[in-house]
């Protein structure tokens, strides 16, 4: 799906002030990572590594495991058609409401496709599943016991976890690298463009046993991930510092989720992220997107078009706390 | 192919002083090009727009066609995977030598795969034709006087023609991108990443009638291009400079060629471009590759895994007078 996405500041007329629409919290101070790109920005001038060799090493050792589990991809959504691509025409069930491009890119390269809202009610007969945990659009987890039981239950099928947004959760939900290479039928997806706030670079990562990357990897394209995404993953695992503080940022979202739903005509259903979707009781949440734009320049994502959610579904994504608070207020307006 | 491309400066172990490797000519000066892409690194905070559209309208308005006419993509390279893709299984004729990933594309697209040394001897049962102009990695040539007699003659057929190296040629040779949508069985493949010497961002584009590009538009992925990509294009595009003086720099190429072509033992192949083939008659491009770099930190495109040719071919592209000459140099003493 090209366009329906969040994020989409392109293409409002009126400036954007604040924007709730994607699930980057890009409120850090970048300007050490700012210079460091421009000190390198002459490294334009040449091919990049053509698999991002120095970045993989670097996550290697930071994961501690082998390059050979690692698979750099020019962001997750390459990653998410890489692997729909080498399990071509398989029987995939998709945990919903999901991100859209694990169905587009299953429809491509012709899965049979089921949808299921839970784990335990996948169709019986699928060989790969696919889920996102923490969930998007919904910010919904499963515990890592859990999945821990069931992939150890289901030795045929391949899971495909995405957990692109591991870093802004409580670490009982998600896998460490490590503990998921015990299973031979576990791929996990990995985002730095969620964990550090740099989707415009594109960059993301596999990772999983040898024979899995090795089918995978039969189907990668030369130089897909930029130099500039390969100096500043690699500045970035280098430096260290956690983007953000997660305890501070969950409870800023425990904040603005309460003060939501106490609004008459919405509910905001429980999360374990910093996104979450709401519902309004009346009304369509594209309305309410273009009143936010066009009153506030407040950009939301409109949710109605994730497999699963009807028109009066929108996500929102934490911000600062005056943002929150105008957002709280805007959204009391237009109801 | 991952590996086994040229411009692999980051596997030699010795630092690289002149660099004959890849068909680049990264010698201008690129320092506007260099403090707009700082003014705008706060731009990787954001998604890309999913399609490249406002780079998109600058390359309409630039070619005089419709948006509808181009996709921009992450490198030529994409643009590759992503026509064998819509022609998913087809008979595909490759002419030879030629750019590895033709091949690759077709083989992981399951196309039946035949290969020719002209486009007179292509399969006569061919669906596709893959060719290159100028080719990588000869400096051959079409006439496109002759292309377009050919072209008309084979309305059946689809041509791939990768131009990506349309700006280091005569006129007389490559189609404008008008020209080419008189056909509708004519896609052109561009590489911003070759003309404007910035390969490390990744940039290209199709150009096709409206069926095709719709047609080859359903695989795409969205975010393909980054930010600094597309900005940079932009920048490019309004700046207007031409990136070289392409007759000075033909100029140079005819001089090296000549000094390479009177050194017993070596051979250069004709070409009409930047970049040209040499042929060792004793010894291994290998072998002479790694004397270069060991002795002296020049670069050279052992050209052996190019089907059609062999250990005795090596790649050279152009660069200042004072490097040529060294290169010259270095040859005759390992000769």
């Amino acid at each position: 799906m090209i366009n329906g996405h969040g994020d989409d500041i392109y293409g409002c007329k009126r400036k954007i002030i604040s924007n709730f629409s994607s699930n980057i919290y890009g409120r850090q101070d970048f300007s050490a990572l700012h210079d460091h790109l421009c000190s390198c920005i002459h490294s334009i001038h040449a091919y990049p590594e053509p698999d991002a060799a120095s970045l993989v090493e670097l996550l290697a050792k930071k994961n501690d495991i082998q390059t050979a589990n690692i698979l750099v991809t020019n962001g997750a959504v390459e990653a998410i058609y890489l692997i729909a691509q080498a399990f071509r025409a398989k029987k995939s069930s998709i945990i919903i409401p999901a991100f859209s491009e694990y169905e587009d890119a299953c429809r491509i390269h012709e899965h049979q496709l089921s949808f299921a809202s839970s784990l335990s009610q996948t169709d019986k007969e699928a060989e790969l599943i696919w889920l996102c945990n923490p969930n998007n659009p919904d910010g919904n987890v499963y515990h890592k016991s859990y999945l821990d039981t069931f992939i150890s239950e289901h030795p045929d099928i391949f899971f495909i976890i995405d957990q692109s947004y591991e870093a802004f959760t409580d670490k009982q939900y998600t896998f460490t690298v490590r503990e998921s290479l015990a299973y031979k039928n576990v791929i996990l997806l990995h985002s730095m463009t969620k964990s550090y706030a740099i989707p415009g670079l594109r960059l993301g990562y596999i990772t999983a046993c040898n024979e899995l990357t090795d089918k995978i990897s039969a189907f990668r394209i030369p130089w897909a991930v930029n130099q500039l995404a390969i100096e500043a993953g690699k500045y970035l695992l280098k430096e260290g510092k956690p983007a953000f503080d997660p305890e501070t940022y969950l409870a800023e979202t425990k904040h603005l989720m309460t003060a939501l739903n106490a609004i008459d005509g919405l509910t905001v259903l429980p999360a374990s992220t910093h996104f979450f979707l709401c519902k309004l009781i009346r009304g369509k949440a594209s309305d309410l997107k273009q009143y936010l734009i066009d009153q506030h320049g407040i950009l939301i994502r409109d949710a109605s078009n994730f497999r699963g959610l009807d028109a009066s579904f929108f996500r929102i994504a934490t911000q600062s706390r005056e943002e929150n608070d105008q957002l709280v207020k805007a959204i009391k307006e237009w109801i």
